[in-house]
């Protein structure tokens, strides 16, 4: 899936004065969802494209610092991160969890192909100029402040914006 | 993710004679997918977007009306129905369901942060114009008929209708 | 959902020398993704739209040869294959699964209300010219070769390839 990491047959990138953009609603904290979110979002940049990755829900979980422990003033907010563990390194699967053995075996294998890992794809992505931004209303319904998130991050942003740069993209995708 | 609910910094609303077009795929009858959503739909709509939200294989659960119980003619529609409780109150979240305490932590959050509910944002995409379909196929094979459903919905449509749709949308988003 | 199945009411399919085009990116492999992802490129070829489904991540698991075993040089990946079934046969569904009552009830139901399985769908998407493209590096990365993949496909591409695509396309879909 990555033109950043294997040989492509695709056409090359021609850029234009006003950049083709892309914009991904990234919604998942699952690990087979992050990674095409930031190889699609990384791929784009590479083409030319002004890239934006709005995160929100679960998707936050993704750019949540490894070093947090719980997070959240109210109880419920710490029991949502409980079982909700985040950050680039501890994201799950959708499928085949098993307690973590699935990601392991995943990210074992992505390791020996040279798949870039998700902090690889998150630092790559911030160094070619992909906006990344967090979704205000879910910081706030999780409890998540600015500081438990990395560095290098957009302003928190609302659905508003999100839509007013969907309107005028080439590509819109909901992962 | 709502501008609906939170201050926003978003560009105000341009509404041009031929309004630009939002169309939601809406095949998710998760919690955490109903929000998203509903909360894109009502926000495009108030930034003046013609929004269309095609409701579709679990997607219909976020449309049943909240008295009526099992569904469907034939037992395994019913046992399909038994498994997958649905109306805009009933909703699991697609992580942390853990038998509906999830899901009553994050509606307890989320009615503490004023974000509003399923139920909420549903009177409110109907108050605000939002087109409502129920997709016919899928409701055929789940033995869904139109009394199942609440009021105020459009009239049952198939994916021809939604891809003409989505031909000529801005955005096309399939969650 | 079908128009190729049922009854429909949309606006007659207009071809044009320079037809639309229309990208899924299929990345699950449950059966409720692989329907909606199979009857929207169908729908959309028989509207006489150019169509292309990329197929990554989990989503490789629909073009999986039925008489192909596990897959894989690497423990690993045969791993992934014993618990990730595949096939267009053997999909489960993201809900439940049930061991497999849960596939068992809905492909009963879709048989009974001549809704066509993701078998039918995917001869008939060849048919009809839908491109269907394997993505290169995830196919690497489950040690997937091309002849445990069914006949007719296109060449393996990449992310790039995906993206030149869905930069001219009218929708752009991740499913």
């Amino acid at each position: 899936m990555a033109d950043t990491m294997t040989e492509e047959t695709a056409a090359p990138a021609e850029e234009s004065p006003q950049a083709d953009k892309m914009v991904i609603i990234a919604a998942s904290g699952d690990l087979d969802k992050a990674w095409p979110t930031l190889i699609l979002a990384t791929t784009g940049a590479a083409y030319g494209m002004d890239v934006t990755v709005f995160f929100t829900f679960w998707g936050l979980g993704i750019l949540k610092r490894p070093e947090v422990g719980l997070t959240g003033e109210d109880w419920r907010q710490r029991m949502l991160a409980v079982f909700h563990q985040a950050g680039p390194h501890k994201l799950g699967l959708s499928k085949l969890h098993f307690a973590g053995a699935g990601p392991k075996i995943m990210k074992g294998l992505a390791e020996d192909k040279g798949v870039a890992s998700v902090q690889e794809l998150l630092d790559l992505a911030q160094e070619m100029g992909v906006k990344l931004w967090p979704c205000q209303m879910t910081m706030d319904l999780m409890g998540l402040a600015r500081e438990h998130l990395i560095d290098g991050l957009d302003e928190p942003a609302g659905a508003g914006s999100a839509i007013s740069l969907m309107r005028d993209a080439e590509i819109s995708l909901f992962i």
